[in-house]
């Protein structure tokens, strides 16, 4: 360092320096702190992407239509910002199967991933003194996206004996006029439970009295093998303006190719009245874009996967579901209040009583990974101590054998029974 | 709109509505304002973006790379967030080769453009009061991220007359304790010049003396034909630390790709000291990232690219640059005080006195657009009103034509001599 000199700059203070405040950090932590002469290899229960497991590879028509576009040459140009016609016009398609209306191509805006969508939305939505309504436990990034806007964040609790929905009181007493929307995430991370119709229409009907909009997160869409099917909150547009943000990432197990997209379900035409289409599209305009190329493929990806490859998807991930959850069954000092029907993940208590020397979620998570190279998340990433998130989008014999480890691991620190 | 209902939330102020203040928005806007009975071709003189010209498709060599990445299936995860190793590590060689000494990988940050690197290194220097230097005339999305930020913009000039050189006693007279930095983009966009060593060295020094760092955008790097040559700022990095930004968009002609870079050119670790580093990468962790199957690409990309296309690239945009800069010589009333040597683009003035019935560089674009079907970018969204952005990055017989009918509409509109 230049002795002495002083310098005009300092980093921004809404962005967090610490990187063992997000899932990637801390997941790279863990990956870090495994013993480097354990021979068995690491099983990954904490991220929701098992695209590197080859059971999980993409659906051939998604990667011929990505190599088809590249070698066509048309499509290495910019992008207009809100994305190409062909792909909104197929997202706006593919949505509109499962709602009581048309989308058009104007509702949709490409983004990079969900991440972008979400980044737009909070970004949009932050004037000042505004705050936001945020699930507990959620997915940090809109945390850390309104921290970086400026948006004050109130937390909700999702309730672990309710099947993890929404408390709607809660909402109520946190709202006030400054509130502008509130955020769920359905199928949800991390809790793996998907709401129903009418719990779904009550959070539309609590949005709409509180006069604050729906930023409906469904990265997971589609995701669901248990008695609750998937219902976009989109289908209660008419009661509530809602913003809904997904991407192809999950479905079709392709997270590293960045497409995603903000859709306004909207039919009473709100958003546009209020300009927070506007405000989307000139976010969008000073905002960097997915790769062309990849957006060209979008029909059809959306189009022509057949339904054998989200079949096959499905069965794996409800097989690896059903093992993790009786896993945890058969170990004292874990227990999942739900049994998942959706998403990649499920949420497990730690019963700290039973354990003779682990403090916390962290504690178990970092020993863990040293002990047994098993990555799983500490609940405290997504707001529950003492809770752990813990991933079952793999295969099942890691899934199996990652359990079993984790068994081990709990005995060995048990507390002896005097 | 639902009568009566009061809703919470509204657009976020930092973000323009107006689409035409955008160089996207406005090119947009031109474009549809051409007479839809025209027969002739549109000619693009707008923007940086010749890739839909068949004579500068991209090289084989970089087609290929992207295309086995995908087809390996082995990138389609999440990457990390500052970029996947060995594509950090390509781009630390590549950029070394122009350096006095070494990067390491950890020097680069991979993002979706330049345009990202551009956003997350605005949001990182945005702490509240500080203000940032920008040239005039510049690249406008440096205005628009400093506002999303909320970082307050200076302006100083650069110089016509000097070979649109910075105007280093405006620098000085502009700083204060609240600046963080200044911005120079080398080659230059819009004017197509390319700053000298020694000028280089004396905005080192000068941002040494004021105690700010420089944020050197190098999109256009390489991209030089006239007798001088391109220097990195970052030769000057043990002077004062350099942030330099770039990407492949323009020297590959895939800005649908959608890679770039953040490098810190910093031998003394001034900003690490600081934490900016730590913050550039907590601003990564919580934004959306390059595709990574294109990331894996990028080692071939930056390694095997032949001589020779980026030689032909050359011959190509300096010849039409070439014949923009005669042809503007022929025509009254435009001017271009300096022969452009290096990047995509020209400034020329328009002299408002010999003209009829234009009364400045919008209406003259706008109706260029209309009558000839040639769009320009109107000077003002540059920061430079009554001039024109024109770019010579298409083929010869599409320059020629263009400004061939630039000619008539000049001649058309002059102002008849009594
Ligand atoms: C709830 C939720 N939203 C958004 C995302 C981001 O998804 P994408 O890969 O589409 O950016 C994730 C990724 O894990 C997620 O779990
Ligand atoms: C000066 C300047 N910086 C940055 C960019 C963005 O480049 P990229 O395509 O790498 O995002 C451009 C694009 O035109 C530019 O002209």
């Amino acid at each position: 360092m230049d002795n002495g000199k002083v310098w005009g700059f300092k980093p921004n203070a809404n962005i967090s320096l610490d990187s063992s405040s997000t899932i990637r950090g801390i997941l790279g932590m863990l990956m870090d702190s495994r013993d480097h002469k354990e021979e068995r290899p690491v099983i990954p229960l904490g991220h929701g992407d098992p695209s590197s497991f080859p059971i999980f590879r993409t659906s051939q028509v998604a990667e011929d239509a990505v190599a088809e576009a590249l070698r066509s040459a048309n499509f290495n140009s910019y992008s207009p910002s809100i994305g190409i016609l062909p792909a909104r016009r197929a997202v706006a398609d593919y949505l509109s199967r499962d709602l009581p209306y048309k989308l058009s191509p104007d509702d949709v805006f490409l983004t990079i991933g969900c991440i972008q969508a979400i980044e737009t939305t909070l970004a949009v939505l932050a004037r000042p003194g505004a705050n936001i309504l945020l699930p507990r436990p959620g997915f940090p990034l809109y945390e850390s996206r309104a921290a970086f806007s400026n948006l004050e964040i109130r937390h909700f609790d999702l309730l672990p004996e309710n099947n993890w929905e929404v408390d709607l009181d809660a909402v109520e007493a946190l709202a006030d006029e400054n509130t502008t929307a509130i955020v769920i995430i359905n199928p949800g991370n991390p809790c793996g439970n998907v709401f129903k119709y009418e719990h779904l229409k009550k959070i539309a009907e609590t949005a709409k009295k509180l006069g604050i909009l729906i930023i409906s997160d469904e990265v997971y869409g589609h995701l669901t093998f248990g008695s609750n099917p998937f219902v976009p909150m989109g289908v209660f547009g008419s009661i509530v303006p809602v913003i809904t943000v997904g991407s192809i990432s999950k479905r079709w197990i392709v997270p590293g190719w960045r497409i995603g997209w903000i859709v306004i379900t909207d039919p009473k035409g709100v958003l546009k009245e209020t300009k927070i289409v506007d405000c989307i599209k000139g976010c969008l305009n000073i905002s960097t874009d997915p790769a062309t190329f990849i957006q060209a493929a979008i029909p059809k990806i959306l189009e022509k996967t057949k339904k054998d490859f989200f079949s096959n998807i499905l069965a794996i991930v409800e097989e690896s579901a059903e093992i993790c959850y009786n896993e945890i069954k058969e170990i004292d000092c874990i227990s999942c209040p739900h049994k998942p029907e959706g998403s990649m993940f499920l949420m497990a208590k730690i019963n700290e009583s039973l354990l003779e020397d682990i403090i916390d979620d962290m504690d178990f998570c970092f020993k863990l990974a040293k002990e047994e190279s098993v990555i799983i998340l500490p609940g405290t990433l997504v707001g529950l101590k003492n809770w752990l998130r813990i991933t079952f989008a793999l295969d099942q014999s890691s899934a199996r054998e990652g359990m079993g480890r984790v068994k081990a691991f709990c005995k060995r620190h048990a507390k002896q029974l005097q």
